[in-house]
């Protein structure tokens, strides 16, 4: 049972910040390269989940860690709300479409979690409904798993208040972040508690874990982050496919 | 537990023909204007599978029960073998994007569970594999259901096998159906015992239940099928929304 208080939002006393950053560029290049072997073999593929608060870094974390790698191999799909035609289905239906296909690396900047998170938030969802949409949940993600290969990282934007509170001004006082600012994110960011409850239980009921990454720093998240994913595709059987093969 | 053979491929005894016909005529007239008032509401939607050997009558049901409905509410989506996209992807992908919307009568013509069918009758997949596909069918029908008002309904057509061989020699002495005739499809009927068997698996393992229809007569198939869905439709909550609602 994970409780997100016992985990800290920053990096760990005495951390360099200049050797942090050194490597974190390393491992990104490395992904890079790793990427290359994934999308020519064409089976292995990846499903990279950010979830996190509002300017927990969602967008950094996509551009820093994936951001040398060609974009014939990568994309992020960014979830907004629902259009008319994504309401008349299902929750899931807009998100399988976007499933990665063999070979390829799938970012999701927010998710099917929102469908757990600001919906059962603001209780537009009931308990019932909650339920069942974590069940289908784990359905989904396995069978992504066992019928096509993917390997999911989910990592969630550990990010404390009073730091969020510092960003969304930043948005306010910073012309090249004015485009981010929307008035509701304040709105959103009273209901504080109510999401971390509602996201510690998503985290306690996922049958394929979270990585809870401290992201105060955005120089650490990058490294904590760039770490999982290159040290996951390292040990995919990564490999070019000879003459043979094709 | 099911077993097919406990069940006649044959109208009942004494059945008359011609009253039969006029009542699949009536009850395909109903399904129309039910269907008129689903789509005005626009929240119950329908999904319609048809599964059978070749030549069990798939299109003739789609034609004969839902002929009459307005194509803007009704379409049929005939599921062939998977292109290379899609065999990128895991076995329900394809599917899940064509689950019917709020309002929309949806007629899968095969579905996914030719993915536990004829992948599983040739050993293309492995028994763990099977198991875990029909865990995930399950999940995904009771996910339509559950979050999308979707009533499913599953049809497994019932066809004798001397039934099979008159229909698939019509298919070569009649110049209108040649264009239904595939060598292949006499191979496919070899492995009759085989399908027979991974139908019955497949019934008997499903959630939600399937209807087994008669079709060695298509006038008593219709007449099964139209019944079946117009009582169904019946029992929906259809009303046509009022100004006040919009």
């Amino acid at each position: 049972m994970i409780k997100l208080s016992d985990f800290s939002t920053r990096a760990p006393e005495g951390t360099d910040e200049d050797d942090i950053r050194d490597l974190a560029k390393d491992y990104s290049r490395r992904i890079a390269q790793l990427q290359e072997v994934m999308y020519a073999q064409g089976k292995e593929n990846l499903l990279v989940i950010f979830q996190g608060m509002d300017s927990s870094g969602k967008d950094g974390a996509s551009k820093n860690v994936f951001g040398r790698c060609s974009p014939i191999g990568v994309s992020t799909y960014s979830f907004k709300k629902p259009t008319d035609e994504e309401f008349s289905h299902d929750f899931l239906w807009r998100v399988h479409k976007q499933a990665p296909r063999r070979g390829e690396i799938k970012i999701f900047n927010r998710s099917h979690y929102e469908d757990i998170l600001i919906q059962r938030v603001h209780g537009w969802i009931d308990e019932k409904r909650v339920d069942q949409r974590i069940k289908a949940i784990n359905a989904f993600e396995e069978l992504l798993v066992f019928d096509n290969h993917t390997t999911i990282l989910k990592f969630y934007m550990h990010l404390s208040q009073e730091r969020q509170q510092e960003k969304l001004q930043e948005r306010i006082d910073d012309p090249e972040k004015n485009w981010k600012h929307n008035p509701g994110d304040w709105e959103e960011a009273k209901l504080w508690d109510r999401y971390r409850a509602c996201y510690e239980d998503a985290i306690n009921r996922s049958t394929i874990p979270w990585h809870i990454i401290p992201v105060d720093q955005r120089w650490y998240r990058n490294y904590a982050i760039a770490k999982i994913v290159m040290e996951t595709m390292e040990k995919m059987d990564l490999k070019y496919p000879t003459l043979k093969e094709k």
